[in-house]
């Protein structure tokens, strides 16, 4: 079966990061893909991935970068499928500011839907709730996963609570 | 037909912002709802509003609010539909750094689909993304925004090169 | 005797950090309770604390959260008891810049008294000076607290004119 | 009766901001007293005043500054009563950060509760707060305050989704 | 005469900055060319300027954008033409500051000549100095050119000195 | 001989820096004090450093703090001696940006000369600058000092250059 | 008389903030000099200026400037008078960070002297207590001019409480 | 042959930074000079480095440095050749905010050609561009340097796509 998510970096070095949404892909049972795709140094490249992303059956495209961060916001440029983008703080970015604000502030008529610094993991989160929107057993899935949240911080909240 | 779009702000003041949000709803053709809901004056209000916006029929939450903007994040603490959340420059903001980092950086497991400060309208296209993978033709619909978009530009290229 | 102050936390991890609130209770000999409330993964449990707090006994709540950091803000919203919100440098914080003005820049209405980046156990002295505003011995255990934090300083300042 | 709460500021230029405070006062129904008192041009008023506070009769001490705002720290640092920091974004403040970090960032011992830039009117009613933690009719008037917030939201809402 | 330099803005709403560019390339008398490519609205169009640029003949490429600016950027990944980077204040910009950081933080290997934000007039002498680095009379030009800014400022300190 | 320059500081942790301006003093040969004093922690010994400052025959303080650093300022609100602030990049500072606005942001009336982050060696060489305006033998000695740090960067440079 | 202090800015534009500093070298009866020296635009002059200053009689500059404020820093590395620096928010300033930062943040052997953002006034201050070091007059006038600050103060709390 | 590129660094402790400039030039076959020029330790050196570089057949001047970084600025005021400012975020710079600051806000009239905080790499990159203008032999090489960034980019894509 063809690839859902296509889960994309701008250097290779950002993939200990960009893991955690394969990670979420594994976890949800969802087809993805994942490779390294720089707006900067392969232009073209990028502007091949962004306008067959569709036709290739992809729904979400998650792109993490960092500093001068152009890849989010240049593939939604391109696609009309919504982009997940992941400000990274890579070596490179002045405590992530640069990443953030170079994805997050998209013009007008091209948004890019960004999450946190390095949050990769939110990232393919937000990737299984658009396919959700379209499919009632990943919803129920989301759901036990937000249970399996809950339950884990009450166990530690009852761990604490015994101890004092 | 129920309303697939919940649009919700934390105060009426943020409605001149929201507002655009609720434009492209309905330039787009998508039954929408828009109201007021505040995490900080009305919990449980907001607690209900999340609880049951599955249950409702919606598919996409857009959240907008200002200063210490806990309204996107917290609403995606109780649902597991997309929220969307737009920092507001309000009047209490700090030129809206706050606005935009009390939604953006969210934990791990409650991601929040941030777009730029005011971008309600980016929100209410990155809506019309989600709903459009589940919807071919609202896909042609946004191809279709997007070829004008850059028409119109190229008109206004054309007309700076003949003015120069 | 049941507690009057309830320290809580968003996370674990923030424990070594708000164990210094906990510290001045034993110091102020005031019972105490300590748990973990997350707002986002425990959004349930949040209400419910937040709700019975005052009924339970408690006067004061003091809670520690990082990132966008919504915990004291809630609590805020839905208790009327004193909320201290102490801004935790967690490490999905940009330097905690996210905790402080996600904590710190409430709309009118709900008050959340800040303290500063990691400075539980300001949080901890806040809450005995609150307490002591109706209990005259507390006071003066705050002023002779007040005086040790003097002398040692007047020691350090002797040690070093003498060695100089 | 003896004035419960002392509302002071740095310059009288901040008075605007502080008679928000002021106001909640009235409206609670409490004593209290509003002067100005400048950490820089008057240090011997501000240490006379803060020495007296308790002696006085003042339960809570609500200190406004701006820029290099050095009135609340300082006064806390002579007084064991509560201090309330109001950062206020003064026309010498660089948008109020200095204001709020020279306010906020307390070293360990000298807690000051900080609240939102400008936010006189959540001053106020943190003032309030602490008092009802001694004096339940406060506590009951709180939670009404608190209702009234809501209901007014509500009707807010309840407009906005009549007239969509 | 073919253009030797390229003016481009990402929006026609930087206009009234860029044309400071061009009107130093009136000032040096100097082919020049201005028109609008966005990066985000006609990816297509920007690919195809940049590829085509050197081919035409152009020297060096001025670019300005606002917000998430990623045209100099991109245009710096696909010709070798040296690009001079104008950060915009736009209105949809936090003061500036994405802007700057997203056209100043390019990854190492493809780099964006950065002026000061707004500075269009600066990226206009830069280019100028970039030609004149292979035209002697250029340089005599420039070199004119800043002895009669020394000479504006001499006389506007005889007059105050005059004056006092 | 008493002392000419008293250095102060807000905490012990604090000397590690501060010994750079007693190193210059000593360079220098001139009469300095270095002792302890908190604005928050002894405010009745820091009013009484400030206020016989100036009868105990000091021409300078270098007074240096971090977070809320409110040593410098309220030194400088009581004496009319020049006060030098060194702005600490202490353990609880926000990378400095609270020490630096908390001591160089002082309103009208009142002004601290503030060096840059951490430079108490710039603050011994101000005071040196200071005496030395009605002391021509230390104005020799400063031009000394400046030679030789120009001829320390000339011999690195030759180094360099000849390495090449 | 030859001026005892030398007031420069870095462009006209300036002078209406550097104007403070010349009405306090009036208030104290010192001679002074006001004029405009641009470290970019008239780099000689401001080389010559800043070698013949200490010659000229002149003994403390107060320099301001703008943006990449180079002004105080470079008048500083050529003379051993002490340099006071006045951050200025120029038009093209970002909010003042660029001016503050590149007059506060000198090197290791070069101090400047820096005061609050546009606060000339501070700066015309700092000057009269550098050169009351050494003239005990101006000592008694500064003690003065602090008196009358604070009589001031105290007149308008007197107002206050005497109106509520 | 005389040098084409001059690389200045304002401490020698920005070497191992601005050697990446060297490399470039190595690679790229440009005869190059490389040593230390402080604007503030060796002011008459830097202002001779500036005033001769034309004349001794440079055609760009790369310019290291960090905090109050004025070389790169104060170097362009003097020269007419284009400058390259690579900001350092050296020991002493807050993050490398003031060395970018410094250097990217120059006033009109002045232009200094600004890279990403310890960008030498991207300087060099962008000196070699500057040559290119007028030597297509330079052209070509910049084109193939380009296509071995793309080509090693494509290896690592691969290289993760098979992995998968």
């Amino acid at each position: 079966m063809s690839a859902k998510v296509g889960i994309i970096m701008g250097s290779k070095s950002d993939l200990h990061i960009m893991n955690d949404a394969a990670d979420v892909m594994k976890e949800f049972n969802i087809d993805f893909e994942i490779t390294v795709v720089s707006a900067h140094r392969t232009p073209d490249r990028m502007f091949s991935y962004a306008k067959e992303a569709a036709g290739r059956g992809l729904s979400v495209i998650i792109a993490g970068a960092g500093g001068a961060a152009h890849l989010p916001g240049m593939v939604a440029s391109i696609t009309v499928l919504p982009v997940i983008g992941v400000p990274v703080k890579s070596s490179n970015s002045i405590d992530g500011w640069d990443s953030i604000l170079s994805i997050l502030q998209m013009p007008n008529g091209i948004p890019v839907a960004t999450v946190a610094l390095n949050a990769a993991k939110n990232a393919g989160l937000l990737a299984v709730q658009i396919l959700a929107t379209a499919n009632p057993e990943l919803a129920i899935k989301l759901q036990d996963y937000k249970d399996e949240l809950r339950r884990k911080v009450e166990e530690t909240a009852q761990d604490m609570e015994d101890a004092s």
